[in-house]
């Protein structure tokens, strides 16, 4: 034996969270045990109690701890504008940025044939009935740039074409701070075809 | 606001453990809160249990879930040999060796001009008194190969000296599998002096 049965059990849950491992999840435990009543306690008691009252928003998909999440409960949020994510990550990456004032929508996911993720495991049944329930002026897709995500786009713009409501998607071009020497040249390409005038 | 505030609370206490930052705790914690049921609930659970259950042991401050850890409420293993490690870790590392049957003693970290760590603050004292009371053959020093550790070892023979006690420390040298192209001069240096008839 390593370490007592229940210790062994921990850091084995502990191993299957992303970016630890068998060794970094003995590691944390180890830091854990050390601090049992300033860390590890309160580090019990937020996971149990979070674990008890997240939900899925019924609306929008989010993660929240009330049937409505806190952006689809704020009466300040714009409705009219829906802004599509295929993840809650995504969702908080736009929050953070702080410049979307709407409401959300997350899919949960994106569609993919290597995965076998089909249209009918993420929400965008949900989002169409939406689109049509609410007074919907304008849909953004916020998806990744990448094939998966576009993909995705695709077959929502597809989806959502009966409804007439005004579908846009995140601009793609030369991040802040981007050098163009550093950029790939599909980035260039597509920063060129969406030129501004200036 | 990005996540709701308990969730936020979580992604900080998260973010305290080693090897994660507040990036990668956000992305363990959105991992926790898709999988609620079968790892967030569990993992809240064992941590709750665990941080509730584990004590140091009394004799040689391991980490149990009783008042005596495992290996000093086994009557199998040799009494009249401690092992002496600076960290659980270094205990936990020898036990995977699966090399030694006797028992050991944990000091609590080495001693260190640096962090202030003084012979005070780790449990020299109680390793003498141990080597004292128990009758104790020898007393087997598996400290870091680190200036600190090694005078950790030094002071620690000093400090046993008058008890007439057996003295011995692991051994330094080429490591199982090594190169001695990539070794350091150091390493070539000990294993050369304290080279053996073949």
């Amino acid at each position: 034996m390593t370490a007592p049965s229940d210790i062994e059990d921990l850091i084995g849950l502990m191993a299957r969270l992303p970016g630890l491992g068998p060794r970094s999840a003995r590691r944390a435990v180890l830091t854990l045990l050390k601090k049992r009543g300033p860390l590890m306690a309160p580090l019990a008691q937020a996971m149990a109690h979070v674990a008890l009252t997240a939900r899925d928003c019924a609306t929008c998909g989010n993660i929240g701890t009330s049937d409505l999440c806190p952006i689809c409960a704020d009466p300040k949020r714009q409705t009219g504008e829906i802004c599509v994510v295929a993840d809650v990550a995504d969702l908080w990456a736009m929050e953070r940025a702080g410049v979307f004032r709407g409401r959300y929508h997350v899919l949960g996911g994106t569609l993919s044939a290597l995965d076998g993720t089909g249209p009918d495991e993420l929400r965008i049944p949900a989002l169409v009935a939406r689109v049509r329930d609410e007074a919907t002026a304008e849909v953004i897709l916020a998806l990744n740039a990448t094939v998966d995500g576009q993909t995705t786009a695709h077959y929502i713009a597809d989806a959502l074409e009966p409804t007439g409501v005004r579908i846009t998607s995140l601009a793609q071009g030369v991040p802040v701070g981007g050098e163009l020497d550093y950029l790939d040249d599909g980035t260039i390409g597509a920063a060129l075809r969406a030129r501004r005038q200036v």
